[in-house]
């Protein structure tokens, strides 16, 4: 028996979401499927990050553990044969027995791609959130600036989510523009339910001048959800990577 | 009656192309019947490019004419809420009765995206063609730079294509990397049928080391399109505009 750590890459679009359910494709079942196919075990893999319908992943981490002969190294080639287009492990490689991704310190990095142009641009349509209005980038950074450090983010936290505690650690948050694309990149120890998602929103509205970038640091001391900005919409997320620290 | 131009852009994943065609989706065809619910007319409308199936565009061109008493600006507004989510129109405007892109002089420009990796990631894999070997940008540019001037451009074109002549000026032929993605932009006064496809394969060829760069030149003596590298796939091709001069 041993465990094997996969780095997972999947467009969201056609998914409905990470984790297993009783209606509906999922990347984990999917992953389970041709794990099944290319070993004839019965492998439920384990993921680091269970990401919501319609959002992207370039880093994703799932283990399992096999009997299989195929090296931990070969299992990204081999899988790729068999898993649907849409879904690419990016590397493989076998990992210490107990090893799990989401029981060890992780840094990981989301990045929140919004297209803000006169007119949606169809190429991008299912991997960004369309703004017609102009986004002042300065501001948004401005705004970003404050989530920076260990905070309670309860205002970001969706109803519904259970967790110990909405306390978390953000290390890094930029809001650049390149042409007409604006991206919020965002690193931190741990995201609660749609974090990411309201932090885009909230920084769309600062963006268009109907929220001072001051304002964040009153959201943030509100610790009430209803204080943020709404959710942005799942397609514009991307999980870029989790790092191990 | 009065002429209405329009730049649209498109995801070509889903079509079988620009023109009309009895068999299978097309660009024209959409535009057809969005303008015939728009204004109940039994318009036709016109481009500057027939791009094949699965290749995009920012910036096609397409005219028609019209009695209806939509300002020419206001179609784009108008024609995005009838059309499918994978074509956009970015700008209309009225022109002269005369006016054709095609029976003007233009300048072209086509941009080819290779993703080039270890492994395929499914968020580009209908915006970019794959290629796993390294790719030498700098091989790749020295082969460009023979592009550049007025040539017969006999061995970039596929055969059964219609033309009075196959010369051709290309003003600029860059090839640049950024990160995995290595981008040809090339601009032209005109383009062969699957000229850029087979100059990007071409270049895919070189850029491996399959080829060496000054073959580039022989291969444009030769004007015989066996010389020249594969056709590379429609899904990496984007139309980014059409500029009048």
């Amino acid at each position: 028996m041993k465990r094997v750590k996969l780095i997972v890459a999947y467009d969201g679009t056609a998914y409905h979401g990470w984790q297993v359910q009783d209606n509906g494709n999922t990347i984990e079942a999917e992953l389970n499927k041709a794990l099944h196919t290319l070993t004839g075990e019965d492998i439920k893999v384990s993921g680091a990050s269970r990401t919501d319908a319609g959002v992207h992943a370039l880093g994703n981490i799932a283990v399992f553990d096999t009997n299989s002969p195929v090296p931990g190294d070969k299992f990204s080639f081999a899988l790729n044969k068999v898993l649907p287009a849409d879904i690419r492990v990016q590397e493989s490689a076998e990992v210490a027995a107990d090893y799990h991704p989401r029981f060890i310190e992780t840094r990981k990095t989301y990045q929140y791609t919004i297209l803000n142009r006169r007119f949606e641009l169809p190429t991008k349509r299912h991997y960004a959130t369309f703004a017609h209005y102009n986004l002042d980038v300065d501001r948004m950074q401005q705004a970003a600036d404050f989530l920076v450090g260990e905070h309670d983010f309860a205002s970001f936290c969706s109803a519904g989510a259970q967790v110990q505690t909405t306390v978390r650690t953000i290390y890094k948050c930029t809001v650049t523009r390149v042409d007409d694309e604006v991206k919020i990149s965002i690193t931190g120890n741990g995201f609660l339910y749609n974090m990411v998602r309201i932090i885009a929103g909230t920084l769309m509205q600062i963006g268009s001048g109907l929220m001072e970038p001051s304002h964040m640091a009153e959201i943030i001391e509100a610790k009430n959800r209803n204080e943020a900005g709404p959710t942005a919409p799942a397609k514009g997320l991307m999980l870029v990577k989790i790092q191990e620290v």
